[in-house]
């Protein structure tokens, strides 16, 4: 049996160690052979695809990236990107798709799978933690670490010159990433996207902070608003205009200003970036990576096509792909509400 | 209403962190006030106690170990245990107890509350990760880290010399740590407490990493035995007694000089110990240390005692603290077969 | 003899150390007495001081920034500062005092030491390595860490999709940590503020490692500056104004856009900040920031005053405050065209 | 012109470093041709050599071990062995040779260099850190580093459970990597092989931590030694023989032992083995290595041979080879002195 392997959509520690666990179950186990398509979609519609046999997994459990490349490439956009796919896919003798990403590339795979008879299985990664249909993605425990620590550092500088420091995390629309390192490191106030924030309530949670003798770390998900957030980002947004797509002013660059204007306290911002993402994944993340592609694979095994692996508990069960990528999954506010004992 | 506060057993990463949440939100949302017995068992046994105020708390979310000291003091055993701890409990005017530990420390909280009306919650602690009752326990995900880093960094010199590296890491009954880590280091041998093994095939796998010019590493659990083991231990015991305490000849290095004498390849050993359970606790046991402390609040404020809190998926659940402990939770073999993929 | 200490300029993980050796062996060895002065020169400025004895410096050698506090107060700026200094040190019985700290601190150390009489030492302190007296300052090798291991992260992201990254370190004057974690990091280019930079050159080397099928990490130090820097800053200074201290474009991200535009090529920008000088010091900065501290107190102890202590080799010696900070330490050029090895 | 390479001696973190610095400069700035010897001087001895070119140096950078290979072959101990390298180095076409070793494999360049004029420049590895020529070797700051972190952990778990603490590190002959990470991680006394220690002192020094209400920690070099050391380590070395290369009961196990029966205090071994010497380099190490492997091809350039590249201060330097290794450099007894300030 031939089986293809792709990894679509933002690099997330872990991916490597999914292909590395498809491979050397699928070679061992079962006989199979399998071919690497390069930049997720890219490579079945452009027909670009590597040798994948055990040697080119040998030594990447630990590697951050992919070494099958990604992109954001979307078939059902292309012209006539699904009949060019399923052509390669004939020509390279594909017998089972196995894709790796997030909504954007389980959503082809489903579709791929469901009105095109294309036999798939997906394997979930987003960073930010927020498909609904499993309890974690690999990627975001690395990610969380990654932010834990650099708050653990940001404390002594705070603590120092007693100033605020803004520290602005991943998460367009959902606040895991910063809702677990905010509580993980301390932090003293948490914004997320799912709750739009009130900035005299954010001031008052920082004085009261600096009134206990202490300096407040706020952290923000990238996709946290203020209430009148619409139109400060209107605002905000003309001069990054001009520079395309460098995020000049981000909601913590915006935060630190406001927080500086209302209380007269001297804000910093960092912004943790893309360092979020790379690197060597955490425990967590390699074993929970290569359990997904253990269960992939048993997924091709038992023709059990259409399916994407996810975790429950401690166990790796297989949801539906359509119903994989049908719901957000954001932060509960009851949850979000939990947090607030540690603001302030 | 005040609450006393008790942490025992082995340390562990995120004691602190339970400590902390307890206090911060039962004093800010409940009014509550505490003390923190100290040393397990031992501080409500002979009354010694120290006030346990926000104050106390601050800054120790991240420092591993326990600020109330840990004993195994086990009051059942003790003349006129239950005697004098519900009577140092009303001589501090406890309303409450919140016990934070393994089997041992919350059976003698199950016990206390079934059989002599004592108000407890338990908050289960075991970085073996043996807690059948609970998907997860903090300090385990740190220990599971703490093992992979060592692993990674021992695959260096394993290949620069060609030896087998033999790698024991805790657990005793259950080879949690050893599975986690072992699949997260890409290590090539694991053995684990729950299946006994078998010298030759380990040789096997480990001549068959050799054979493809990689060198081996063995993880090995603390409590994993030969298929003939009662005899090897009976044997290799003898130097040991002397000595007490200190274990000159644990299974690792038992291993490696079989190893070494079977395959005639070089073996080594690396005995992690104590820095397997000590140190800042990773970002995951914070979160978990800090939701279990919080919800060890909720139930008392729902007047839910004789529970004890523990994780589900993503969620916090109350279970009954006399099922909490009442069953090991070991690796289960298929679990442990699905590993077998990366041996050899 | 009673010895007051204080802390001045940026924070910088080694400054608890620093305290903590010089009280541990003034009071043991010698029965000091100490007073801290709070927050630099405003301390003694002020006559705001506390007492440090041993159980003040208990645990905080591993803890970043400064249990003092800090600020760039410079008595000679404020009116009356020196006699305000000279009779705060005389209230409180101080004999000499210990300053800790960078060009601008320790420059008022000389200047007091010089002109008045006051019985000072000084410790080197700047986490940018700048300073010609001393081989090595402690900080300076925690966030010569700390950005390599962001370099490590950013490789895997930018080869899983080919882009260029861009990050920005610390360095306004010199490119110490610029040039040592762009070695470290396997960087492909490496910009400092000794050498301006030609866009189209640096455009060529990231061209030439994208042809070598890899993706290419910039290290600029955030004092680099093009050829045709002046030009450039102003105009991309307009939009900072508004916005007061936080630099919105930073040269990183200046650098992204124009590699962006003249290669075609997706470039991303990460402003490593100020996780590069907070939290705990690496065990280099924890040897020398304690070694520093014992030859501080042994010079008080020679009553060799109007020194700093300083790293030549692996030993300490004493160099008069005056000569101490009178010559930035820059990367001389020879070093940086060593490092060019590796460009492309 | 044509370029042998080889790594000798145990694995030690930056190896790989050193061969990409030397490969990269050699053939990007000279032009020359590289062959690397397997297995350090087995490799000229067998001529069992693999080219070396830029391809296979990339992202060696961060990881530790050698791909080389390495071995404690001594040429001059096997029949024939001068000959044998030489013919093979001339039939390999080699027109010099870069050793990168210890004392061994340096002395072996030495005396090639000396009486039979082959062309070698060395490069120093010592992850013990006792080579006299040079202020550091690559390889012991990553070792200190991981020590530390070590000693870091063990802390808090010496703390909950007040029990001793010993870390048996690496050093046979110097205790550089004991005094470097015993003063950065705070213990409370430090052992070297420099200076027999006496046990009753040790337990002075053990008892006053606990009478400060703290737990003690106690470093000890592999090879420190009691006063009566030799009577000690005869009986103690009874039980090791059977076992062969497994140090059942290394100096770190008998003094816990001694300690815990004169003070009754509990007291717990660990043994940190070979994670210090594997893994990824520290960045001072890739610096480190980095630099020595450019000024090796610089001393090739020049016709410089005979010579090893050292270390001096901030500045890399040539030393004759002979020099180079004569002398151990050892932890000097005012250097330990100093130290003493934290013991107790």
């Amino acid at each position: 049996m031939r089986i293809g392997v792709l990894t679509g959509g933002g690099d997330c520690p872990g991916l490597n160690a999914v292909i590395r666990a498809i491979v050397r179950k699928g070679v061992q186990d079962h006989g199979h052979d399998f071919i690497g398509f390069k930049d997720g979609w890219r490579g079945p519609l452009h027909g670009s695809a590597v040798p994948l046999g055990i040697p080119a997994v040998r030594g990447i459990l630990p590697r951050g990236g992919t070494i099958l490349g990604s992109s954001r490439t979307n078939p059902f956009k292309e012209p006539d990107g699904v009949r060019r796919i399923t052509e390669n896919l004939a020509e390279h003798g594909v017998d089972a798709l196995i894709a790796i990403g997030g909504e954007d590339t389980l959503g082809v795979a489903a579709r791929l799978s469901t009105e095109y008879g294309v036999r798939c299985v997906g394997v979930p990664k987003t960073i930010d933690n927020d498909l609904s249909a499993t309890d974690y993605t690999f990627g975001f425990d690395t990610a969380v670490n990654i932010a834990t620590e650099a708050i653990d550092r940001l404390h002594t500088t705070a603590e120092s010159h007693m100033r605020v420091l803004v520290v602005e995390v991943m998460g367009r629309h959902a606040g895991w990433i910063a809702l677990h390192s905010g509580l993980a490191g301390g932090a003293n106030v948490i914004l997320v996207p799912e709750v739009r924030f009130d900035v005299d309530e954010v001031c008052g949670w920082v004085a009261s902070r600096f009134r206990a003798s202490y300096a407040p770390i706020v952290v923000v998900a990238e996709g946290a608003m203020p209430q009148d957030g619409d139109l400060v980002l209107k605002n905000a947004a003309t001069p990054l205009d001009s520079f395309g797509h460098v995020r000049l002013s981000g909601v913590g660059e915006w935060l630190a200003k406001e927080i500086e204007s209302r209380t007269g306290k001297e804000a910093r911002t960092t912004v943790l970036g893309h360092v979020q993402r790379g690197g060597t994944p955490s425990a967590f993340d390699r074993w929970l990576a290569t359990r997904f592609g253990l269960h992939a694979i048993a997924a091709v095994r038992d023709g059990d096509f259409g399916v994407m692996v996810a975790l429950r508990g401690a166990d790796i069960v297989r949801v539906p792909l359509g119903e994989a990528t049908a719901r957000l999954k954001t932060v509960p506010l009851p949850l979000y509400e939990e947090a607030k004992t540690f603001f302030g």
